[in-house]
């Protein structure tokens, strides 16, 4: 083997090589014939220049990285990140006896949403000063900085958690709603009939000294797509009540995070 | 599960299924982390949106398909399409007492090569006037149609054998060529420490009726890059001798196809 250039990342070539071994089981398995292979090759060829790579990773193959990584390990399970998290969200701040309410517009559609949260450590210490990003879709399933004409930052922020390890959150109720499907992402839901939805998540990600970061949806009761999320992202243990307080919904789930 | 549209292709789910089951072997060996697996995403994302996405799969998983499929059966063995066939060739004819001379420009750079081949059945039968598809780089080491601004079917063109299953076909020797590494492919054989080199190959694509299309490729005896073929396409039989008839080089091979 001729070496024209040094060596740069071992870690890459090792997962590389147990990826063609694994490929090889599948291939002996699937036998795909020639003309498969092209038409898988063309396939990913118009994903790829449509940029729905991330999309497609994120609702068929995130799902199996995190199963592998975190299932039977103690603490909250991790959801997929998925392809609509952005870096820079605003720090939300609350006034002194109020809620802290995530950046939204002044006539916000939508249900008022409170989200109580706790944060605590494998251990049961609560977690102070957890930094917890929150971003979700708005009352027309859109997320902001994709498909919404919102501003760029819409239901998209970051708050830390208090002394005992505590939040709440005003926001909306999120919606269930459609990945992208008028494209190579939705020609394949056709070939393998499944429908685009996704039950209404909210997303969380919690960065807390010593541990681990975790990055996590919260799902509601009740919502029909709970058992046939597209990307199969619910987690038992994620899903918890929407109560009716009236006026609004009110709704809390506790978190736990690995030490590192 | 939620059915929303018709079952379209029931081998898509079944090859699908398939690959998840082996990614999931793949994942719990490779223990990817998330930053990893995001590693991974943003980088694919490049590839796809370059355009590589061809590239990519023709160099590092073409040939895992055609060993899945063909290896210990009988005939020529394939070798990779690749990604610089075209549709459209022109029918290359001769004069009478005239070799067929392969689509070129009149002042076609690069040494004159006669190139024979035979082609038979498994069974030894001759296959008269089966269609032989030629493609290969130039003097340069470019394909027409991709990095070349040479006519679109430069050194591109179809024949047919002759009653005995054979032909001869005047080109020019084509190059070891280096695969496009300035990209996300690039960036790729850096991270596993591979150059990007192949070594000089014809193309060829034989289709008989009753047989299988054989999509295979020529290589010759004593080039540097044989063992080390960046696309491993090489296979043992497909090598031949360049013999130097003084003003011009000669080859052949015989070729055998499968029954369907």
């Amino acid at each position: 083997m001729q070496k024209q250039v040094a060596k740069k990342n071992a870690r890459v070539e090792e997962v590389f090589n147990l990826f063609i071994t694994h490929m090889q089981e599948f291939l002996k398995e699937a036998k795909l014939n020639h003309e498969e292979y092209t038409n898988f090759v063309n396939w990913a060829d118009r994903l790829g220049r449509a940029g729905e790579l991330p999309l497609y990773a994120d609702v068929f193959l995130e799902t199996h990285v995190l199963r592998a990584m975190y299932t039977d390990k103690p603490g909250t399970q991790p959801s997929l990140l998925g392809p609509y998290f952005i870096e820079g969200s605003p720090l939300v701040e609350s006034e002194p006896g109020q809620p802290i309410v995530l950046t939204q517009r002044p006539d916000e559609d939508g249900e008022v949403l409170i989200f109580r949260g706790k944060v605590s450590s494998t251990d049961g210490m609560p977690l102070a000063n957890t930094r917890v990003e929150m971003w979700q879709n708005d009352n027309s399933g859109k997320y902001s900085a994709f498909d919404s004409d919102a501003p760029r930052y819409n239901l998209r922020g970051h708050f830390f958690t208090d002394e005992n390890g505590t939040f709440e959150v005003q926001s909306i109720v999120p919606l269930p709603y459609s990945i992208p499907d008028q494209g190579p992402t939705g020609e394949f839901l056709e070939y393998v009939d499944l429908h685009p939805m996704r039950p209404a998540h909210l997303h969380l990600m919690f960065e807390a000294d010593g541990h681990e970061t975790l990055i996590t949806q919260v799902f509601f009761e009740g919502d029909q797509w709970l058992e046939s999320d597209v990307a199969d992202g619910v987690r038992t243990e994620l899903i918890t009540k929407l109560e009716d307080k009236g006026d609004h919904k009110e709704a809390s789930l506790d978190f736990v995070m690995r030490r590192e």
